[in-house]
């Protein structure tokens, strides 16, 4: 019934979190990134950008966050399932032939999934031939850079939370909004291989100084 | 166990939706207004804004919306209700005092209170003592203004979505986003006093002009 | 597979809420309105009148109500949304071309939307061509009746919670269940333009006047 | 906060069904059979009755009914348990100490003790101290009735649905609504021992003879 | 697109419970009776047996269970009603044209009904053939059989939980995990016609004995 | 209120999937495995073995599955975290310290993680200090294992499906259902950095040989 228009048929839709970065980033940094990252493609490609999803799953120890930490702010899985449901469908319903959506944060992931492919496949039962992509950005990172950026080895994306990887593209993008003389130098984080619920706060002491930055968001 | 910062105790959480607003305007009119005025409002009593939604219920026709015309992008209730009920208990659990929802689209308001009764009402029985306040900005407005902008009497709000007021502020706060020669003139609308489901297409032309602009928000 | 007799294609469903209405009046009014009226317009029209709905979303103040007053029994809006989806749908699979929804109760409209719009846009997805309607009695009260009923000038609908119109069609309707020993004269209420959660039961003493209604219902 | 009178401490919730009940019968039985009761039975011990529950969960073969009957209106288990849950803790908050479901309608019962458990059990984690009570009120038919009303012997209530107790019943507390002259007399239903999905229309004929009572309800 | 091997078009989903069945019994008796059945019949028929339903609905004093007793561990409604839902479907999807539920414990049956019915009208309303059927393997128990096993009269499943007949069909089964020195031989438990929330601990004593068994299930 | 016995206060709750693990393995490998792990960790520290979860979430072809292969038999994202969350909450009543989640199936994790933070945090709310303990058991294979193993290098769990590490630990712990004459030799898979919606059935040959191992299981 409806039709995006007719040189238009990929949508593009960012999701971030809002989620503490270390002290010289702002909480929005998920967003911003896969934001600035979906435009870019869409203008080569010719694609929409939808509105970010500013908000993500649970920040989690095992991926170097941590849903304790002030400022960070999320949804569970259902709203998060629920949204991005709602949201392809409905650009499906207006024609869009490719719903891709862009990952920022890592937690997303299997969330966004559960949506994204209730709501193709819902839409597939009904006839529609649109199809869905997701992917995360990071994913896309070739080994020549890696071993640019970390010449003694890359340790792997999970201790990457915050790190040289997500400070340098906000350099990149969003300079003014990265304060360097607040960066702390700290050797990698030891992960754990489990997760612990509760959560443990008294082993991530609360880092309060990004939280004002909302405002500058 | 988390606290904002001693000189915070107050998030004003401001909600759009992604909605066709005429030609002229961009289709996130209404996350834009709500979340200057929030802003502004944060600016004078100290208080934090958080990332908007940009994302709100189905438009509808009987508030001058209507859920076909192209660009329009829509929760359903489930998942607007489940995302604000989460946004609201993650900034109670960090120790915000008030929580203002500060509404932007009409459709939205039932399912934000749904979501901020809930979560208020379960952070209470577990002992806390914050409050939320849910209002949507035209609600402020006072009539001496509404004598100002309508010298021919104010025909009430349901008939202004992309109208007079929205066009006025956009020009105020985002001018380089209204394209002034695009303005339909255009009698007041007569709206129905009923829903018809399915909504019906045909008497709402689609308008496809403003759906690029997405890039440029 | 089924089909309503042939001389009957339409369905109404009244609706309405458990809901104080001042020391007069019996809790369920709203409903008893929106079954008579039903019933009515069902004997011109050759509709058939469903069981009307008792209970209705959460009693508000800003519409005059209040979910706090003693008697006052809710629903959250899932459980109005599923219950509203499930009847419509049943009607549908049963035949009925058009499911009409009289709604009674203010607070109930936004989730009678959402259920009536998700029953009907399934059925046509597969294939129906029933219709739903959404509507509550008030809006079909005209201008004229107006200016008869409020010679001063009418306040809006906000504040006429149990007040003269309720109490009119109830005088006229049901006069035995009408306490007029009972009835308050006080000046308008004054609302506020915003929400405040939790409910404020300071500000609205609890009426425990109406309560024992309930048998005579 | 809030408190029933003191005189009363126990209210009363009848649940039923909008479902076919043989030529002869109104579709509104299980509800007017459960509520007469409940009013009965408030009326001895001091207790209010709630506002009925008239449509109930899917009728079942397996019980005598049959959901694909015309006229028969049925909630899904989310609804009917939200609905029950909802009601159940409003009537906790505002003070009740005994909150009783009196289930009319065979299918109901595990989906009213889900919500009626959830109800309670989560208003105990919270303090409370008030209990519920679940019971269908054939269960309370002494074996000395079952001997008098089927000399020959009684059979089970699950071919009782608009059977003999159900007429008799009805013909006791509303006779008007009883049309004897379309009483069919057939022998005792053969049930199967297990449910067929989907139903099988072809076993059950449609019997449209009691769809035009609902007016009359 | 799918389809199962041509000479398999049936499956056979055998559904249990985690509970207390007295001392002599482990706690997944319903599971094992139901898989072992599930098995013969497969065997006969040609069908296939899926992985069984380890845990089930809430145990019921009403039933000879009790939800308090140690060991019993269950689901709510809505996530047995998913699941089965939710594998029914992936069956339905596989090319299966049969998917029988083979109950095992009595209070799952009507949230297994819930969930196989919405499965396989969904799939119906999307051009499916497939069938589903619902049974509990205690209704085929012939008239004969009980007379012999119970020569002095049957009073009832009810009161069989962990009783007579569980016990012996473990013993023909799983005659290692029967415990017989620890037969309790008490008299036919007297059960309510009603259900008390909260549940009474009080009137059901905990039975400890059987926890440990869960090692050797 | 209930407590488990004095020597036992640690229950761990294997997880695992329906899932084509290749034609050599049975469908049920993730369950197995996690279950055997379990058993042998709770034999040594003295814990309960909870029934395994048997089935788990939508198999994907970014960790070397694929949901639309033959016999794999999935649960969608709501039925798995409320299982989960039904499931330590009805151990936490029983008065378990420790829940530990042992995961087998990759695609499950974030969902676990969900049921069993919402099982936990609601618990600690009302006061219980359960703790829970969310864990997969590759995670703990260390890097000297995997040199033996792999002596030309580790590629990645994510290729690990169905191969070298998988089918060592059947053959160790159940060697009678591996089908060894039926292993497949074939180079690592490659494996997209994405996901696409409708998964391609094209791109993954239905692989039917595995299907009748059910009946073994």
């Amino acid at each position: 019934m409806h039709g995006l228009p007719l040189q238009v048929s990929t949508v593009i839709i960012p999701t971030g979190a809002t989620e503490q970065h270390g002290p010289h980033l702002p909480l929005g940094v998920d967003a911003m990134l896969s934001r600035a990252i979906a435009a870019e493609v869409a203008r080569q490609v010719g694609a929409l950008v939808a509105p970010e999803f500013s908000y993500g799953y649970k920040s989690q120890p095992r991926s170097g966050g941590g849903n304790h930490r002030l400022g960070t702010t999320s949804l569970g899985a259902a709203a998060l399932t629920g949204m991005i449901d709602d949201v392809v469908s409905s650009f499906i319903d207006q024609g869009a032939c490719n719903v891709i959506v862009l990952n920022g944060h890592f937690e997303n992931y299997q969330f966004l999934y559960e949506g994204l492919d209730n709501a193709v496949a819902r839409a597939g039962r009904q006839g529609s031939g649109s199809r869905g992509v997701l992917m995360s950005y990071w994913d896309f990172v070739d080994e020549h850079t890696l071993a640019q950026v970390f010449p003694d080895g890359f340790l792997g994306w999970d201790i990457e939370h915050g790190g040289v990887l997500e400070t340098s593209l906000m350099l990149l993008l969003h300079p003014e909004l990265v304060d360097m003389d607040r960066v702390v130098d700290h050797p990698p984080a030891v992960l754990t291989p489990y997760d612990i619920f509760p959560e443990g706060p008294g082993a991530h002491p609360r880092q309060r100084a990004s939280f004002h930055r909302w405002i500058a968001c």
